[in-house]
């Protein structure tokens, strides 16, 4: 009943989900001031944003997207798991957009103005959406069989849209933060933050590229 | 021999494409004084820029992966224009690239500084490879069947994260621009590029859907 297939796509993704950790953090921590929602500062309240919406619509996410292939159990334990991990990532989400709209707040600048707002907003909905609907057809109360084979491929490709999606709105996130910073191009900081938004784009290619090939092969 | 299936996933790719040819012309001619590549003005120059990108990469691109299901003609002229399409969309790259590349030395702006920049860079260098390998293998010389069997999905993943890739280079563009444009916030253009950017992405999403139904049903 074990099922395991670690195969190179599985570990690149990995990789380069590891790598957007790091090199987000060393942004944020490096060049921002760091990160803290109760803080005086604002900035510091805003970099909660892009830590909880990375770690968790898209790192934790995208690991759970391959939780079936990559964690060695039982399929009612990686599926508990692949809820679980989809579920902190919506709580991680309430609290990033939580700090962005605080940060607004304490600065007096209007809310969903921007076309990463829109991206961003149409992305979390979705995303809850898609989620609810997963729970109660794959959990609990659980659909019939028929139904919920009818349901999978809808559940697979809104899952794989959804996190290009997700995707997008962190990198218009980057490039609107990286634009508003302005003339810091070609700064290291500039370079930081193009390099984790490739990171994070080949990020979702490789989980994109594992899922798929995992059925092909 | 014929084959034609319409689903309503790509009558709705069809739309938001559309919509989003719309839009784009709209903003670009109401709102950022049209397009012109032999312009003194450099605005103009620019604008030629977003135009080709979208237009080549993105629709004709799109249309083009979905040529086997919506061209009511034999395989091989399916084929045919699947590839012809691509041909366009990558001309049509070279000019938006040129055209954007002519605007920063008019206005000496650096080259490749912005993250879109990057992720722009990398999705055309991309599309061009899988162009050309595409051709090699299922064109002319043409591998042998099982080669191309076995190639056949990596052609099609890669199709598709290569449209994920390009819908990410126009939104961050799009997002950099808007930003550029400063305190527009809240007008008419900035909506007009929101919408926009929400529509260019559910072009790709529906492009992608119809595609994967079209394999699982
Ligand atoms: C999955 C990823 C993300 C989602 C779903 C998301 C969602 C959102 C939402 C809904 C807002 C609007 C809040 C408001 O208008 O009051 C927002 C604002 C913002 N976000 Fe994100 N975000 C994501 C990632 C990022 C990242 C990685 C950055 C990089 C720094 C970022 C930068 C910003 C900025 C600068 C704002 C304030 C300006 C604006 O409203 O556009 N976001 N985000
Ligand atoms: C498939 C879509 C697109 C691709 C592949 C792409 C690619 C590129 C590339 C390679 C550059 C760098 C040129 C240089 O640095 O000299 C660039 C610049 C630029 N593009 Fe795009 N682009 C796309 C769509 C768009 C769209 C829709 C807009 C919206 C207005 C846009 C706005 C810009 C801007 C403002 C620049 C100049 C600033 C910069 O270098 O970042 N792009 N684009």
């Amino acid at each position: 009943m074990f099922r395991r297939s670690t195969s190179g796509l599985t570990v690149l993704a990995h990789s380069f989900g590891i790598l957007s950790l790091i090199l987000l953090l060393f942004w944020l921590l490096h060049y921002r001031g760091g990160l803290n929602l109760e803080s005086d500062i604002s900035e510091r309240i805003f970099n909660v944003h892009p830590f909880m919406m990375f770690f968790g619509l898209i790192f934790l996410s995208g690991e759970g997207m391959m939780a079936y292939k990559t964690i060695a159990a039982e399929k009612p334990v990686q599926k508990f798991i692949h809820m679980l991990l989809h579920l902190i990532a919506i709580c991680m989400g309430i609290i990033g957009i939580h700090a962005v709209l605080k940060f607004h707040n304490k600065e007096n600048i209007e809310d969903f103005y921007s076309l990463h707002s829109w991206v961003g907003i149409a992305t979390f909905s979705i995303f809850l959406l898609q989620w609810l609907v997963g729970f109660v057809l794959f959990m609990f109360p659980k659909a019939s069989p028929g139904t919920r084979a009818r349901a999978l491929p809808w559940h697979i490709c809104g899952g794989r849209a959804l996190l290009y999606m997700a995707i997008s709105s962190a990198l218009t996130g980057l490039m609107e933060k990286a634009t508003l910073l302005g003339d810091k191009y070609h700064s290291n900081q500039a370079r930081t933050i193009n390099f984790l938004g490739l990171s994070i784009l080949l990020f979702g290619i490789f989980v994109d590229f594992s899922l798929v090939f995992a059925r092909y092969v």
